[in-house]
């Protein structure tokens, strides 16, 4: 076969490469054992035929579910038959890239049995749960309460007679709601409810509540338990998100797990020691959502970079013909406008992916602390993690959907690849604390930190260093952006200074409005999303500035390094251009200093034209996990666009269903044709 | 049955509304009769089994294609039953609110033959099509051409011999594809394709091409035709987008459209007399589109300001306690933060209809010009529909998604309502011009107007008078905005002194851009694209303005004059502060201004929102057409989630479809639990 124009076109913009692509995925994945795992799992998951993503697409919603349960049992299977260590599994589920029925039961419900569960009821549940003898979910939200915790209208009421918890939804708002697992599978719960004590409400607590009967799968009496139907755009297809209402379902007192509050037989209550302790597992889940969010991104990018190379559309005169072949039209690569959308979300995947690592790294500092009894960098940690899962999750979000725009008509096909992509991730912008919301956790630790600023400055953090600049309003006020000409901009402190500027000033915007009289802490939601914002959008140029330096301790080639800090600097200035009013507003920047970006921009979006394919490449994503017919990596992608379609159920028929039931009597509804 | 909190709460809101809602009706519909008659038509249409909503979710590809069929004939035994107009006809298509295997038989099949067939051609296709005894789609866009129209693949080459076009796919990149009704169910397409005589290429024409027997419904010899399969996020499901791969497929001579364009028996070409008259109908569909942006914003605010309005979500101290039941959560309509997301873009769908209404009226004068032979406002008809189209398209689409998370966890739910109309409408970002490259459209044709600033000023169209200003740099960076206190951002001379500023500034600067050496046009497609934004909003400014004198005139109660003219505030100061950069640039606004702004939009956001629900309402959007459980007229959220939950088909069974396959093999890999 003749290969086509596409495919050479790839292959060609990939040969321009200027370093070894091979550098880049080691420096994302961490090392060639861990390149090599991974490719052997998705070899596993991607090659077996129950998770090929030709059989998960225009199902009903009754053949996706059951789907999602073939898959589920599969997925056991394979780590039944290879043995898979506890990340294997993990990446397991990464390459399936849809959420399972069992899929909570793995990453929500174990590890609350073994994080809130006495040793003992570890001991009973754990391993019940590991063999999935019985499965589990997570049910925490209702449906009337999601982002209010404290608002869960389920109770669990102690009686002493029966030795038992009486679940109960109070309303049928207290039905619990959008629970993973619960619709169909779930034979337990994890349930949060309010434990009430001869009367007496001490909020929310965690049960284990059978569901489901282990003989017959039937929900108990006092147990109504459903799907709660289809989602958005098609995200979340294969899981059962479901609901339960309880009617006085009652459980042994045992099954309320007492690691930390205990209830003894006699109905006296123990609180737990320490509150914040519980944090652990949100910042744990939120830092994992950073590196997430550059992985998405990746995928996005990966086969909107593709695509885009192999797509021509219109000739343009003169500079940008196409020198090798002026009979071909532009690669529309080629246009200015589409690297000015592509490229910095390129940047903002390494981006994150920085601070993602650095996410990681001061989890791990912050665990081994805790462990004795150290608390001091969790504030730091939780307010960071929560900063930067808003605001990561958010440039995600909107990149992944704005590739799929890039790509023109055919982005809207299901077969980009990108609808699959966006529709799981879109979500996240609300789980796990909403976007808008979580913004004000930042806001209030960095109004904390200015007091200490103040009292305490050797205290401060060093994401929040530059506080003590923002301490004297006039001197912040007189503070100028050093940029003299363009190439001044790639100065990484010249960088920081900017970003650190523009938190500081936000900074104590913020405690200004908050110090006028009347004002509550809700009216000023704008304010913190702002500095949420100016704050998480520093500390990703931070950690991508300094991933260069450790990226230099790795022996890396010169190459890398260089195409390394030109992602870096084009994440700082697109994002310093994006929010330019705030640094224009107080004459931080100039105007000639707007222009000189503008054309540094301009130069790092040239400069890194020949390396994007390379760049994408290096994330190394297996085209079965990509599933686009635009963006695989040979880039032959009107061909498979085209083989893709003629694959379709719809197209097996000559003639389709309803052929006589529906086209015949609107053709003849008026007689028959007289040509 | 006891009434809701929810039902109260909305009830309540209501209650506070400072205007007639009914003069706001007919202030967006245009009188009485009409209001009456869409709800004439929305009873017949939603109130049909056939097009409820119920029955149209969680189904797999190929029966969502046959519920389009079914929909489809329904729809023409509608027609003949109520002897719908051809007004009333559309007004179904729109409650119907799904595109159809017959939709674009209906608006651009039958359009294509009256607007480019000869006389004798309309009276021979004309009839056929309209009682649909033959079934056509619009085929223009292929698998490798989409934007750039003269690139496309498919000849038709004449064969004098028989008297015969050959139709025929050069490659398989030239086949049709994406062709809505050429999936399954049409039997004719209008091709656009290469016209080639004796070797020589015409360019793109248009012909009538059979592609499926009348007999039988199969494809004919030499055509090859199917289903381009899914498309993204679950939209366009029930429409048959297809492909057609032609291989030397004959058609009559006679089979060409030759209106304009016509060959004689002996391959003699007439060229078309004059190429712009076509643009007619891109004009009438981009025209269109700006008020549809207007009415889907309006049904995505409606839903997010009702759920809004009964979600209940935290306690707030003090100010924003519920003052008749201090028990009960704060509505989360009450937060700064959802109103800042939310109003402005009640504003912007208001503003944006001002803009429809605008563009109708320009397009009806232009056509009659027309008629005369008068082409002097075509160019400038043509650009400000294209400027309009790409700008309300891309801010309603942003602003529905933006609609959804506003709505928290329930947002993600199906049947928020939302996703349907996100998935249904965001495409036509795409379509129709892509958005971006729209842009140039605009761009270019200010370029032309600030020539004719300098060389006939007299000539200007009154959206680009401002032009004038901008020929004199001295002087238009000297322009300063004359706010002195919060309240004079409220003239709209204020306004538009703004508006004009900006867009005539980034005029001058892609001149200056434009002129520089060995500049090509396509490397200036950002500059383009930043004025054509700020081109369109400032049309979209100065209609919202204008359209106050109207209402003015319409003899409308000062409650409503009110509430319009904060409308209109709200539209503009929000509007500017999104793109305050571009202000603050050139010292246009100064940072004190940037305060006043923002305190006077807060002072908007507060004012308006006792009218927000009325504002929504006015609509006057049918709860079927809205079909979402969160927004409806009574505001039973809870319950009517709920509700239709219970009814999913997967929830008609106690144990699910996939127990014994699936699920009884996970629980007893290891063995049945011992509890």
């Amino acid at each position: 076969m003749v290969e086509s124009q596409a495919c050479k076109d790839l292959a060609a913009a990939r040969a321009k490469t200027s370093f070894p692509i091979i550098e880049l995925t080691r420096y994302i994945y961490g090392s060639d054992e861990e390149i090599a795992r991974r490719r052997k799992i998705a070899n596993i998951v991607l090659n077996d035929p129950v998770f090929s993503f030709d059989r998960r697409v225009g199902l009903s919603r009754v053949e996706d579910v059951k789907t999602g349960l073939a898959m589920s049992l599969r997925l056991y299977q394979l780590r039944e038959e290879h043995k898979f260590t506890h990340e294997e599994f993990r990446m397991c589920l990464d390459f399936i890239d849809d959420y399972l029925p069992v899929g909570l039961h793995e990453t929500a419900f174990i590890p609350a049995i073994y994080a809130q569960g006495t040793d003992e009821q570890a001991k009973y549940w754990g391993p019940l749960a590991e063999k999935h003898q019985i499965i589990g979910c997570y049910a925490q939200t209702e449906l009337g309460h999601g982002s209010n915790l404290s608002g869960l209208e389920t109770t669990a009421t102690f009686n002493k007679d029966t030795d038992e918890w009486i679940i109960h939804s109070t309303t049928f708002t207290a039905s619990k709601w959008w629970i993973g697992g619960l619709g169909v599978i779930a034979t337990h719960a994890f349930i949060q409810a309010r434990l009430i004590i001869d009367g007496k409400d001490y909020g929310p607590h965690g049960f284990i509540v059978p569901i489901r009967s282990l003989k017959d799968h039937r929900p108990f009496p006092g147990v109504k338990a459903g799907d709660i139907g289809p989602k958005a755009y098609g995200g979340f297809s294969k899981i059962d998100n479901g609901y339960v209402l309880f009617d006085h379902h009652p459980i042994p007192r045992e099954n309320m797990l007492m690691r930390f509050a205990k209830v003894s037989r006699d109905g006296q209550y123990t609180r737990p020691p320490h509150s914040k302790l519980s944090y652990g597992s949100m910042i744990l889940l939120r830092s994992g959502m950073v590196r997430e969010a550059s992985m998405v991104l990746g995928r996005a990018t990966t086969i909107a970079t593709r695509y885009s190379t192999v797509r021509r559309q219109f000739h343009v005169p003169t500079s940008r013909k196409d020198i090798d072949n002026p009979k071909l039209e532009t690669q529309v690569i080629n246009y200015p406008m589409v690297q000015a959308r592509l490229f910095p979300m390129i940047a903002q995947a390494y981006a994150i992916l920085a601070a993602g690592k650095k996410m990681q790294v001061m989890y791990k500092s912050m665990l081994s602390e805790l462990m004795v009894g150290d608390i001091s960098s969790l504030a730091e940690v939780h307010s960071i993690s929560s900063g930067l899962k808003s605001t990561c999750s958010t440039i995600a979000a909107t990149g992944i959907e704005d590739c799929r725009k890039l790509m023109g008509g055919h982005g809207f096909s299901y077969f980009s690849g990108i609808p699959h992509i966006w529709s799981s991730y879109v979500p996240s912008n609300t789980y796990e604390g909403d976007n808008f919301l979580l913004t004000q956790q930042s806001a209030r630790y960095l109004m904390k930190q200015l007091k200490t600023a103040t009292t305490e400055p050797e205290k401060l953090t060093s994401f929040s260093k530059y506080l003590l600049r923002a301490l004297d309003q006039d001197a912040l006020q007189s503070e100028r952006c050093s940029v003299q000409d363009a190439s001044d901009w790639l100065k990484p402190e010249v960088q920081l200074a900017a970003f650190e500027h523009r938190a500081g000033r936000l900074v104590s915007t913020l405690a200004l409005a908050a110090s006028q009289e009347n004002v509550i802490w809700s009216d000023l939601n704008i304010e913190c999303w702002r500095l949420n914002h100016a704050q998480s959008e520093y500390v990703i140029a931070s950690c991508a500035i300094e991933s260069l330096s450790l990226a230099k301790d790795e022996d890396m080639s010169s190459g890398t390094m260089h195409v390394l800090k030109r992602l870096s600097d084009l994440f700082a200035l697109h994002t310093i251009h994006t929010s330019l009013s705030d640094y224009l507003e107080d004459y931080y920047i100039s105007p000639n200093q707007c222009q000189l970006l503008r054309q540094q921009i301009k130069s790092l979006l040239t400069a890194l034209a020949d390396d994007v394919v390379g760049l994408v490449d290096a994330f190394d994503f297996p085209d079965q996990l990509l599933n686009s017919a635009l963006g695989s990596y040979d880039g032959d992608a009107y061909q498979r666009l085209w083989d893709t379609a003629q694959k379709q159920k719809i197209n097996q028929t000559e003639v389709v269903d309803g052929y006589k039931e529906y086209i015949v009597p609107i053709l003849t509804q008026y007689g028959v044709a007289k040509l």
